[in-house]
């Protein structure tokens, strides 16, 4: 456990990139499995994880984050995206993929299936179904976070962009989806004067309440 | 990081916990500490959290959490809650421990807390400030879960229970808060078929994107 508090001590909002600095394939492969076995609520997994490598778009995604130089310098940027529907199919994909992990049938599935596009309805109803599935995206950013952190990455989740420009040069309009949040992942530049800041966070009184 | 994927295959949303095992003093103490230092937007924490032992007060939250038993067969449920409005004290707050902590004058961040009353002010005029809030406590929900899961153990990430319900029962009213989402921590019963289960997940292929 004391790996963890480190871990999280020695995490920060990553100012400064270094761009030189790459991460090995074989870390990244492990981070990225870890950012798929991500808890959603019903195992909906309502997201797609795009990793962006490519320099050139990268820069191009750059002015549209407040010209946060981190979208460019990081060694990967993950884009969050959400649909803005969760369409039936997306559901039925969700309920195949149970059967083929567990096995079963559709037939044993059926009044799971129909909680669930009870519950996509209530949501879409009340307007609220990009909302939750932008808070799972949140989960997922969290376990990330730390994750990064135990392996020596550095992260600066952002929120500071503006989606509909993000959706433009991605192309998620068309497949119906938008950018929730985006997390630079790399190694912090030695030039980053945050880095050494002491970590400011409330007193645990202050946040925690004991019943 | 091999510690971090057998973390994550190995939890899963615990069903039923048995409700005779306790976690010990120090085992939460470090957890609590991994909470007190989740990130959040701007650094602003917009959280408490509430960590409750009481059995009986457990017992009357249940019927408001789908009758799930979890809320009281855990060993601590952790109750996230937000605040409906982010008060200029709650962001003076954060200033002057940022202060206490790094040093430096409150006149040396007029400018940051300009920028995040302006921010504070957006957010509220669109209406999505509670949303805002209770998007930070799923980045402490994924950090907590991974944590918890690093250190054996179980949690059940929970959306379903009536807000308004445990607000009245933990009188969050009168301090202006709401719950947010759940989190039982404990240890899975031997009795929980579902711990047995393998995972699902989607292919990676089929939520991750590369770029």
């Amino acid at each position: 456990m004391s790996d963890i508090l480190s871990a999280l001590n020695w995490r920060y909002a990553c100012k400064v990139f270094d761009p030189a600095k790459k991460i090995p394939a074989e870390t990244w492969a492990q981070l990225e499995a870890s950012l798929v076995l991500t808890p959603s609520s019903f195992g909906l997994q309502p997201w797609k994880f795009i990793i962006i490598q490519d320099r050139e778009l990268r820069e191009k995604l750059v002015p549209h984050a407040w010209n946060q130089r981190q979208i460019a310098d990081c060694s990967r940027l993950v884009v969050m995206t959400v649909p803005k529907v969760l369409s039936i199919e997306h559901v039925d994909a969700n309920i195949a993929r149970m059967i083929e992990v567990r096995g079963g049938s559709a037939d044993g599935l059926l009044s799971f299936r129909k909680m669930v596009l009870g519950f996509r309805d209530g949501l879409e109803a009340k307007g609220g179904l990009e909302q939750w599935a932008k808070l799972q995206t949140y989960i997922a950013l969290g376990q990330f976070m730390l994750a990064a952190s135990l392996l020596g990455l550095d992260t600066c989740p952002m929120e500071g962009f503006v989606p509909a420009r993000f959706d433009e040069i991605l192309e998620l309009e068309k497949e119906g989806r938008t950018a929730a949040v985006l997390c630079p992942v790399g190694y912090r530049s030695a030039d980053d004067r945050y880095a050494g800041l002491p970590k400011v966070r409330f007193e645990a009184k202050d946040v925690i309440e004991h019943r």
